[in-house]
């Protein structure tokens, strides 16, 4: 038996990606030290569905609160130094998976700085999955030999943007955003300057696996307004590339979307 | 209940994810389908142990042979056409992640220009996965506020290569070279010519989650050695960036690695 078929350890901390949202792509290690756990720490990106499986009495709420306050995430390591002293099997529950755009790291870091023994259970993250979902390869054969998964949040305008937007667009892979619905405007501007065709594909996806999936296509000219249209809000993920168009050639055999899907672009089709 | 939660249909195909190789890292659904279907296309790359739990009289091989002949692509497309034709309950299961350079993109514009429905089941792909459970995370609030996955099959040196690795030198993010074992002298050379600097940490993870897994550590000058002293072979993958070192200051804390470890620096260490 493998290490890791054992169910989770008193005086452990379990860092668990949740995947995108749907329990179906909660992974069987996932699942089983969710069903383990003394205690869960969790915000809301797992989504509806994965929330509502949890037992309230082993969960505790770590993210933003009604009035806009959030937990620090220094209360949250000295909570998990905490309850893994005091012997608790401890999983810190991560939408998609904790290691991409999810401070696992600091939080691996500041265990480790601790002496707090800790496993990683790699999720499925939105980045390939809400894109997958509804079609759109992250990478293709024909037209993409790299994907960078890059965030939105900053402006991109700032001289310190930690983003790249120029190296990124001749870089000529598929560009996956995250945290990037407000600033859409700003970088696709960004992209064109940089010599991107305005023509270039982007699909916006929000709340991919979720019950309210919602999707929104055009190109790098048009996308903003088809956000607004549509009505998309965070959480979205934004596929900027060629492959972003494969959604329109295969939408018909696409099985079980999630969602009944508000489509700009499907909406002017002929079903 | 969603569509999500029933069985597998007869006459649809499932391009499934198997993740990177631990069956606890398969999704939920991953595991339900491969229960269910008629006939599972395969090839090595889920590893001995996922490939040791399907049921032989329900499996194909599809991968490369013996003699080093590989089941093209089209010989597949045709062969899951046909048995979706025949109203089986196929899955088509790739290793990590069926959209991360695994020809999913492929396979369904075939199926849907063949009037085959299927459905997407992305998996947790190994391109984040194999570098989380050593310890290695792909974005880093500190220090990586970006992550591209490359292929590393080409020649760097070739005009036509499709990988831009000046741009990914200067786009300032994490680095991750899949297929990449055979010509790391080439694109590590190629990084260090676009002004990376040498001292940049980078770390090659074969097998995954796999009870052979190993790990090697350096920087872009000396993970070429690393690599051979290790004895490291494909399928790996190569982090280069910042989070590459931050293994070595989370290992004493991290639990549950896959197989004793054979790591260049460990060795050095106090344990
Ligand atoms: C702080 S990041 C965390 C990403 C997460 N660790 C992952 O691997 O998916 C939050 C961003 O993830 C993306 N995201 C998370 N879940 C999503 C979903 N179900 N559908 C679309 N985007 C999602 C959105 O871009 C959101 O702004
Ligand atoms: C054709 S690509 C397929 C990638 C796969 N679809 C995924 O998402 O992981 C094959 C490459 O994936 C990487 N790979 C797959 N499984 C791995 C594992 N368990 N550990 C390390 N690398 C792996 C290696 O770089 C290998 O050369």
């Amino acid at each position: 038996m493998d290490a890791r078929d054992i169910e989770a350890e008193p005086g452990t901390v379990y860092l668990v990606g949740s995947g995108p949202g749907d329990p179906g792509l909660l992974t069987v290690r996932a699942k089983a030290l969710l069903e383990d756990a003394d205690v869960i720490l969790h915000d809301r990106l797992p989504g509806p569905k994965i929330i509502g499986m949890l037992p309230d009495e082993r969960c505790e709420y770590v993210g933003k609160h009604a009035q806009g306050e959030r937990t620090t995430q220094s209360e949250i390591n000295d909570r998990l130094v905490e309850y893994a002293r005091d012997g608790k099997k401890v999983v810190r529950l991560k939408g998609g998976d904790s290691f991409v755009f999810g401070r696992g790291g600091e939080e691996a870091e500041y265990l480790a700085n601790h002496g707090v023994p800790f496993e990683v259970v790699p999720g499925v993250t939105s980045a390939i999955a809400a894109p997958a979902v509804v079609g759109i390869p992250v990478t293709h054969r024909d037209h993409a030999s790299s994907v960078s998964f890059v965030t939105g949040h900053e402006d991109p305008t700032k001289d310190e943007s930690a983003v790249d937007w120029e190296s990124l667009a001749e870089a000529g892979g598929t560009i996956v955003v995250l945290m990037g619905v407000k600033r859409l405007p700003d970088y696709t501007a960004a992209l064109r300057e940089a010599g991107m065709s305005s023509e270039t594909p982007v699909a916006l996806v929000e709340r991919g696996t979720w019950p309210e999936q919602q999707v929104a296509t055009g190109t790098l000219e048009t996308i903003v307004e088809a956000r607004d249209e549509v009505g998309i809000r965070p959480p979205a993920v934004t596929v900027i590339g060629d492959v972003a168009a494969t959604r329109e050639s295969v939408l018909d055999a696409l099985e079980n979307e999630y969602a009944p899907v508000a489509d700009g672009r499907r909406g002017d089709g002929d079903d």
